[in-house]
């Protein structure tokens, strides 16, 4: 009797070729690849639950928990798959059926339903996704922290709108950029804490009269709360448009940190090379050495922009309820956006350790440009107490008129600010060539700025130590959400194999 | 002299008609009507600050106090807009040169660029915003948790795939919709959080060596704390992409809802009915009366998803570092999409709070259609001990044989079960007719399921109970950042009238 | 010596793992798949090129051309693959530098980069995806202007707003989908028109000093012309952004007619059903059929969407130049973009064949509901000599008050319409109830529309007719590329075997 | 009685504040800023064949079209709006009721609807920024042939992934950017054709039986012919997807030609510079001159991507009808994203312009770095008959010994190939040093490269000639579809006033 029975009864036909190769196939198979073992988890968790309610007797679970395990072990090949079913989970039940007969093969789906079944193991598939971002995260906030601290007086340009604006050191630059880092934790981390609860006993849309266990599940599946109401439990996806929003502003930031090194390993910069391993030569020019891990990881936040829209295009105008296109379509760009920024993450984690500076093409860019002219600007307010705008605009007059005449910020000279002086407010300034060429010097600036924020390196040491204390702390809590599921995994198999036939 | 000094000293002509057309008119538009205030404020702070550390000289700040106050208090119309120059600050800055002089107007922006004052202004009108949405968005969960609690018995079909699925009420669905909103709610308070932080001080890049006061400045201003990293300061907008991903994935959720409302007040379902003042008519068709609404909710979510994806592609490749197209530009998208979010929310409360429900074309829906069928095929599994599948596949011939002739589901029988069950099992299954009937109620379907996250009346008022204080736990917090904010304003805003000249 | 040249001589590591895994097997793995056949075809244009020009003797080309049929009979799996290079290129060269030698194997690239090649190889899957594209239109087109003939007076209600109009037929329906395709083949044509020349002989950006022959080498690999300017050629992919904005257009078109089919599938409208292959199940709901492939086509829409912005975001801001992210990283969502139209062209199709009508329910959903009432006032206008818009409010009134009395329109007299007139005008309308009765019939209503773009069966049968017409025409102009493409191959390919050594 | 009917007869209220604030207000500012002229002309054309067709008595029709006239000549001004109807449309109806008496006035919207006049007017609204566009378009082509000319000569480094490549000059890359914005018209030009098809006479949805003219209507408004299907008319927008696909296509393109402008304008590149109109200065860093105008082309790109997606997510999932979501909330992005578009080809043409270049920068840089490599190998293999792949391994070599050493491409001697041959093949070169220096001359690179579509100025000569040709033919053709248009528009204004009472 067991082949007569499966889950497309209500219908004649099995689903035509033109489906099957747009839709069902590439579903089967990522299902095989990524929730494999998440549902297996999942019907184990669920059986032992049927068993404990008794609302399936001890022989039947014991029966189907050893079917169960045996294709958990066995892996993703156990199922066979034929194109005439509708997804992995059509050919899991199929097999167990086909193993224990329909009186107890029967039994696994009982108080189930695919649609909690899948937002459970999408959300089991998410969670973990996250997890791996978020460490892989910690890896990139470390190495920045590393470099920020190696670096913290390694004098360079600062730019704004491409142009040289004030003296930074690449350390300064880098803390930047782990201080972003930081909030993306904090936003991967709000993703997955809602992912991070169990839809399981939703059933359908509305939970069933069998007296289910949906907190025993829940724990079992390592989750840190059920989710309430079955219908949001089927019906939102809220969850995967907060983590791909996650993933997207953190690579579109990463994107920027790329153009930034970028600009910097060229011919006319000349401030850093990557290292060989991370660089792409040309088949045809001899001397080519081409960042190529920078447009990869470039190219990878474009992608990952296009998924995150991909998946609130795909959700835009569906029904308020399970449907295809508002919940499990999305899971698609949802997975592939999370793999791609781990796998982007750790490749830019490399990127920087690799990274060779030139610190003295950085610091005579620094020098040489006008990245001082501010602080020239402010020595003028403290020493001749003229209004801020005036000093601007008689150090204005000094860059430019060097500029036109082919000079560069180190051959400023007092002289130069009397004359626009005496142009401007008809009197020179008078100002010591010694406090000129100490406001002009490009490390000096670094250290004076010492307030809250600045780059003096007393301010980076101490900033650093924080920070590390911080991204410590994160990672913990990351490890301590990592332990409870994996203690639940082990549980449960082990729950399982006590129990099995 | 006062005429002679000003920020363009560095180069030799105004903005040509072209970039003043595309950019800088909008620009200065823009700012005069979101940030205005904004900057006026700042300033107050800022000179009050400069005054404190000894700075600027006590005569110098009670002027230029006195003198923002005015514009401050005359409003944006005060500020002379001629197209020469690059945004409203220059504006500002030259009438208060004007008035004051150069040598005492020229020091309001001592240690201060335009890179901190514009991130700051744009970091107050984000928070603004999204306390604005924060509070409209807890109006909408109040009425979604009103009308939970009205309609908690309201019986209508529950749909997967836009078919019958199982029965529901439309109190269940509001529910479901209100812990999606919830989700929002934190979402955007993750946002707020970031945008929460005072980079004022951070210069055009790098603080500066005067000795600024940022901790006072921050507290000035209403902010939760300083920005560290000046550099962070000025180069980062993740607090904007994450603003604006939350507002994308609010309205998402809301498209759906309306797709909803739009289905259900359609002829063929007859379920609900927009109020008048929610609807459109034809200029042709004399009988048409149109969800206008619901059509500009789910047009509005596609408008802001598309302002998501503008913002990001603005950011992409760009430098890390102020840049305009990274860091500035991207305030239009983000302030339009939150103006647009906040409009949405508290129209879609205003259209819930209009609605009109047909509970009997609902109850008569769940009634004729086969939504209950799970119901009866899980008594089937309690009564007759099958297995679930077995009495699944027995249920589906049921429908299938019924919908071939035109039946309904409240005319289904003990005997098209026996039959069925014959066909597969060879036997009958020999349930009462009045257990049948049972199991086919869509109200009694709904009654049964009392489980943890079910639609059963006592679960929904347990449920909406929890919720309610939850809410109200959520408006606190927002009131509270609020009112932080106002009264940081009033003792600036004091403090600055107290030293005026 | 063969093992001692190679393209990374430049540098002294081979790629390192993260860079591997994230960018080179990925791409490697594509270009095996999709471009593997158009390189070998490139390969021996380019070498039979080299031969005719002189620039390679006629002993090296046969060897290599040889070499390269070898390769090209064997397919993908003859390219050995150890991820220590770069691309596909580098281990094809290998393999032929393997074979013959490095003073042989090493002038297959003579005069080229893998620049050209890569730009080469891209349009040519370009090209043949969008010809593909073409034909699947083709089908669906000819699908639509069938259903079109077969249901031209298949009466059912019009809708705007999702609310009733005015009749219209189900044919009407499809015919204006046929329309919008139509355009859509304009605008794939046009992308293929700009995919279809060639840069082979650009090199790496200037083409080269070797004399190579551009005109044999596009004639060769069957495009329509040389793409001329050689830094266009290897640095423009605005080709790419043509095709997959004609995609996203042509996907965003099927969404809306996924959805209108949807709808209508409904328990509620009971228009249409799909056939059971085109439809899923439940695994617990017995009574479910869901139109599944109507949710994967608008599924696969909002992916494509995805798929156009992340292609617009890798390109943003990137150089105007070679560079990955705007060249060549954009093939995988361009390439996946173009598949997944096809294969929903093909199944829409099928769904459409396969779709059952119920015309008792859309024909007594159009009497019922009020569409016909604009024809009802447009008589009164005609038999009564009033103004459209006093026409247009006595209708409203008596529609508004049918509703509220729960009457339908069917139900609508001459007396109702002399109730409204007496109290919008002061007197009756008169209209015997013969007019009323045949302005209200739906069918009635279609057949008059006979104007310019009306569905009155006449027009339907003309505009069939020459739709078909044009359609053919499309189909022999796409026909007559493809033929010039295999034509070209062959010739090639025969060549190349006349030549081998 | 004209008080007495309006378009809202069939509801009770009008649209409430939240709907007139989010919905109805800005829709009807930006009818009466955008189509507000093209909708009278449509009024009169319509009244006209009204007339013509004995729809309307003469009259009626005399007095219309002399209100209209009123209207049209005193602008939008004449409109009073008082925010209780839906669109500028009711508010036009309601002033002329008011003028003309309910009997006369109420006759204008005959065998109309405000479906097919909105989107006619739309149409027409779209049509006239895509010949805006067209023809800024123009203008920037003929800047870009005129620099490409100007500068044959003017060599600097061509770059591939940010790393010199090979030499190319200025104008090279110029007229590159020249044949992309050629395909940008050609893409232009097929989104007009689309947007040039007349729906008047649509109707609702399905014409009227009123005996309409449409093809006098379609050629009255300038239109190149009729849009045949009326659902097609009311239903579709994929002309103005395809006219914002277009647009953004674009703009992709030149946030790439502004990146590598941004990039050359660098203190450490020194190739270009903005004109002082086109720049930015800094509040606080008197140095400071930034290419304003390029990062804000590279936000409007970004800008447009994301109308571009606001538009596809409104669409998306919609019914094929007339809907706000997918038919008339469109117009807003679709608007902006136009005349964002055709700002920025203006602005761009005036930075071009006004760009001062600085040839001994870029002649040095070409000089310095290797870029001449590929030359240098390829004359190896004409001189020395060895594979290009052994000859590039010699090259590659000597490139990457020399860089190691500091030394400079210009540095590079006989004896280094010499050694590197020796090293790879056991035994030297042997080419002259006038051979090698030949090689490694950045000017001459360029003359050798004469095939078709390299950058020797003689092929610059003949090309730019030739796109010059093709652009004329291409402006012509868009100024005689402005002249049909404008000639149209005389005459049904012509025709008005000699028929007006």
């Amino acid at each position: 009797m067991s082949n007569e029975i499966g889950l497309r009864e209500r219908v004649r036909e099995p689903p035509c070729d033109r489906l099957v190769e747009s839709y069902y196939r590439p579903n089967v198979a990522r299902a095989l690849a990524i929730t494999f073992d998440h549902e297996m988890w999942i019907h184990l968790a669920h059986v032992l639950m049927l068993g404990r309610q008794g609302i399936v007797a001890q022989s039947a679970v014991a029966a189907i928990l050893g079917c169960i395990l045996d294709l958990a072990e066995g892996g993703p090949d156990m199922i066979p798959v034929d194109d005439r079913a509708e997804d992995m989970y059509s050919y899991v039940e199929r097999e167990i059926v086909r193993r224990l007969g329909a009186d107890v093969g029967g039994r696994l789906h009982t108080g189930r339903s695919r649609n909690d079944l899948h937002t459970s193991s999408a959300r089991m598939a998410l969670r973990g996704l996250l997890i791996e971002n978020l460490q892989a995260l910690a890896g990139l906030r470390t190495t920045t922290l590393d470099l920020a601290d190696r670096h913290a007086e390694t004098v360079m340009p600062g730019y704004t709108h491409a142009q040289h604006a004030q003296p930074v050191t690449f350390g300064y630059w880098m803390l930047a950029v782990a201080d972003v880092l930081a909030r993306d934790h904090r936003r991967l981390t709000g993703a997955l804490l809602h992912a991070d609860l169990c839809p399981l006993g939703s059933g359908a849309l509305t939970t069933t009269a069998f007296p289910l266990d949906r907190i025993f599940t829940s724990e079992a599946l390592g989750f840190a709360a059920p989710l309430d109401s079955a219908y949001d439990g089927v019906a939102s996806r809220d969850d995967a448009l907060e983590a791909i929003s996650a993933c997207a502003t953190l690579m579109t930031g990463l994107s920027r940190v790329a153009a930034d090194l970028q600009a910097w390993s060229t011919w006319e910069y000349g401030f850093v090379e990557l290292a060989d391993r991370h660089s792409a030569v040309s088949s045809i020019m001899p001397q080519k050495k081409n960042p190529a891990a920078l447009e990869h990881i470039k190219a990878a936040a474009g992608i990952t922009q296009g998924l995150l829209m991909a998946t609130m295009a795909c959700m835009k105008n569906t029904a308020f309820a399970d449907v295809n296109d508002g919940v499990s379509a999305i899971n698609e760009p949802v997975y592939d956006a999370c793999q791609r920024t781990c796998r982007i993450c750790l490749l830019l984690t490399e990127v920087l350790q690799g990274l060779t500076l030139n610190p003295d093409r950085m610091l005579l860019a620094a020098t040489k440009g006008f990245g001082s002219a501010t602080e020239l600007a402010d020595v003028i307010v403290r020493e001749s107490g003229l209004s801020f705008r005036t000093a601007h605009n008689i150090v204005a007059s000094v860059v430019r008129e060097a500029l036109e005449h082919g000079r560069t910020a180190d051959q400023v000279r007092s002289q130069d600010l009397d004359a626009a002086s005496q142009a401007l407010l008809g009197k020179p300034l008078g100002l010591p060539q010694a406090v000129v060429t100490q406001a002009l010097d490009p490390a000096a600036n670094i250290r004076v700025r010492t307030i809250l924020g600045g780059p003096a390196p007393s301010n980076m040491r101490m900033g650093i130590a924080s920070r590390r204390a911080a991204l410590a702390a994160d990672a913990s809590a990351i490890a301590a959400i990592a332990e409870r599921i994996g203690t639940a995994r082990m549980r449960v198999f082990g729950l399982a194999r006590a129990a099995r036939a």
